[in-house]
C-alpha cells in the first residue's frame, strides 16, 4: 500500500514531472484536484478508480486517501502545482503517516515562476529583483495578510489565489508604502491555452482586472520584473524573423 | 532555429518535466549547467552537440546560445531548477530576443519546495506558515541581503546557495529580532541519493553544519515548518508497518 502525493504542475499537462506521469500510468486509484488537467487523469490505467475531489472538504480528502491506502491500493493523489506550496500536502502527509500508510511526495512545478514565466516574466532578475515573497489570498492560508511587512519587502510579490482580494491587497500595499506605480499583473489560467494576463500598476490593476472578468485560478504578481517581461516580449516581437521593423 | 530554456529540476532526474525531457531527446545541441544530472544529458541524441557550461561566465553562455541558435540548431539550454528562480533565465531570454532567435521557456521544479519536501518539510503548512520568502546567498543576486526585513518576515525563509554565508545570515537574523530558537535546516544535494540534512536552530545551525562539511549545492531553510517535517517523519517511522512500537 502506497500513496503518492504528486504535484501536477501549473496546468499545462506537459509540465508534470516524468516521475509523476509514470506513477499515474501505473496507479490503481487516482484522486485529483479540480484544477488538474483531464489529459493527466486520462493517463491512468483504464481500470483505475478515478475520484475527483470536487466539492469535498479537506477532511474528507484526508479520510479518502487513508481509506484507499488501507485497501492496499497504489494511489496517486494528484494535486495542482506543488503539494507543499499552499497545497496542504503537509496535512495529507501527516494523516497518512498517522495511519501507518507508506507514502511519498513527488514535487511539482509551482505556479510561482511558471505562470509569470509563461509571459516571459522572470520572478527574479539580476539588478531588478533578488527576492520573492509568496503568500496566498485564500482563507485557509491567507487570513490577515501582513500587508505592512509585505509592502516593505523588496523584490517580487506573488499572491496565489489572489483574485478575490485583489482590490484590498493592492490598496493595502499602497497604504503601507509601496509605490502606487509599481508594475502589477494578474494572470488567469497561466500555462494553459486560454491563459490571459492583465498588466498595470498597483494603483489600477484591480480596476483593469475587473473589466476583464478573469476566471480563477489566477496569480497576482507585483514588482518591476513585470516590466522586464514586457521588455523581453517587445524585443522578441520586434526582432522576430520575417517581421519588418516599423 | 529555436532555443529552449529548460529547467532540469532540483537534481533528481525524475523531477524534470515531461516536456523538458522530450525536448532533450530531440535536440541538436545541449548546453548544460554543472549541477544538472548526467542522466539527463545522456538523454540527448547520440549525435547532439554536448557543451558543459562549467567554467564559463554568464556572458560567454549568452554568446554561445545565440551562436548555436544562429546556426539554426535546435538547442536545449538545460538549467538547474527553474530558469526564472535565481537562474538568470531572464538574461538568456533577453539576448535571444535581441538576436531575433525564436525561443521558449520550459519551467522546472525549483529547489524551493522540492528540496525541503524531500525530507517531508512543507514550506507552507496551515496554521504554521502562510508565507515564503526566497533569497539567494550568491553574489549575483544576494549582495546586501536585507536582513532586517527578512528577520521580520513571517513564515518560511528559503536561502538559495546559502552555504557560504550561513553564519552571517543566521546571526544577522537573530540580531534583527528573529527568535534564536527558530528551527533551521541546511540541506545539501537535496533530492539526490547523497542528500543530507542538518537541522538545528538559528543559534546553532552554522556550527552544526560546519561539523558536517556539507557540499554545495545547499538550501538554507528557516522556520517552524522544519518542526512539522520532523513530526511527520517521526509519526511515519513509529507507524511504519512491521515496526513494533517501542
Amino acid at each position: 500500500m502506497t500513496v503518492h502525493l504528486v504535484g501536477a504542475g501549473p496546468g499545462d499537462p506537459g509540465l508534470i514531472t516524468v516521475r509523476g506521469l509514470e506513477l499515474i500510468r501505473r496507479c490503481e486509484a487516482i484522486v485529483y484536484d479540480d484544477l488538474v488537467s483531464d489529459e493527466l487523469v486520462d493517463e491512468a490505467p483504464a481500470d483505475a478508480l478515478r475520484i475527483s475531489r470536487r466539492g469535498m472538504k479537506q477532511a474528507a480528502v484526508n479520510d479518502l486517501i487513508v481509506e484507499l491506502g488501507l485497501q492496499g491500493l497504489d494511489v496517486v493523489r494528484l494535486k495542482g502545482g506543488d503539494p507543499f506550496v499552499f497545497g496542504r500536502g503537509g496535512e495529507e502527509a501527516l494523516v497518512l503517516a498517522a495511519a501507518g500508510i507508506e507514502f511519498d511526495v513527488v514535487a511539482g512545478v509551482s505556479a510561482m515562476a511558471s505562470v509569470p514565466g509563461s509571459f516571459l516574466i522572470p520572478i527574479t532578475h539580476r539588478g531588478v529583483s533578488a527576492q520573492v515573497t509568496l503568500v496566498s489570498g485564500q482563507s485557509a492560508f491567507g487570513d490577515d495578510l501582513p500587508l505592512e511587512t509585505l509592502a516593505k519587502a523588496p523584490g517580487t510579490l506573488v499572491v496565489f489565489m489572489g483574485l478575490g482580494r485583489l482590490d484590498a491587497v493592492a490598496a493595502g500595499l499602497i497604504t503601507h508604502g509601496r509605490d502606487a506605480s509599481t508594475p502589477a499583473a494578474v494572470i488567469s489560467n497561466g500555462t494553459l491555452p486560454n491563459e490571459k494576463i492583465v498588466t498595470g500598476t498597483l494603483r489600477d490593476i484591480a480596476a483593469r482586472a475587473a473589466t476583464e472578468d478573469l476566471p480563477s485560478p489566477a496569480l497576482f504578481v507585483v514588482g518591476d520584473v513585470i516590466a522586464v517581461g514586457d521588455y523581453v516580449e517587445s524585443v522578441r516581437v520586434s526582432n522576430r524573423p520575417g517581421v519588418a521593423a516599423s
